[in-house]
């Protein structure tokens, strides 16, 4: 065998550090990423990609230019390509992201936020 | 918005029928499907991509040729490709199955369990 199965709760007993996305998984080109959200993130966009979003644990708001969507645990939302969103959790929210492997979490918006390497846990 | 969220529980409620995966959303070229799994399926594998699996209430087990892996809820499992694989749950078993477009559930193996076309919920 050569993958192992990954208990998602131990994974996010491991980190504590908020918009700090771990990969936990790959699959073909594509990356399983958790993270600990709290507070505002910055507005950016993927142009090349979609990107998924599952609650895990807690709530968080994706907002959009003009609208935005409020997830729980259990709900997942696919951000199409090219949308500005800005993810937000009042309180901390652990998610589950899935994407291509090599999207910046900041998109096309680099700055404080901006994580350029894979970091595993 | 192009892109409506998906309540995975509101999901399972949808369907009864075991083995027959759902597609419930699209990411670029790959697929969520929510699936009820119980008892066995057949072995088989998928020569050109790796398969997701993430259990979402219940247990199920993933035989392999000369090992097996037990997954409980929030638990996730990457069946890397061409591996021979057999899902099965003593109970049932609700379980989210990430995978490219076009992907057979019953991979190199095709029979009664074979279903060819995406059926959404």
């Amino acid at each position: 065998m050569v993958s192992k199965k990954i208990n998602l709760e131990k994974k996010f007993a491991k980190f504590t550090k908020h918009w700090s996305p771990r990969v936990v998984a790959e699959m073909n080109d594509y990356q399983f990423k958790i993270a600990k959200i709290k507070g505002e993130f910055v507005w950016h966009n993927h142009k090349e990609t979609d990107e998924t979003f599952i609650v895990i644990e807690g709530q968080m708001t994706i907002k959009f230019r003009k609208s935005e969507v409020k997830l729980s645990e259990g709900e997942l939302f696919v951000v199409p390509k090219g949308v500005d969103h800005k993810p937000c959790a009042d309180n901390e929210c652990k998610i589950l992201v899935i994407e291509p492997r090599g999207v910046i979490n900041t998109g096309d918006n680099e700055g404080k936020f901006t994580i350029k390497k894979d970091i595993w846990v």
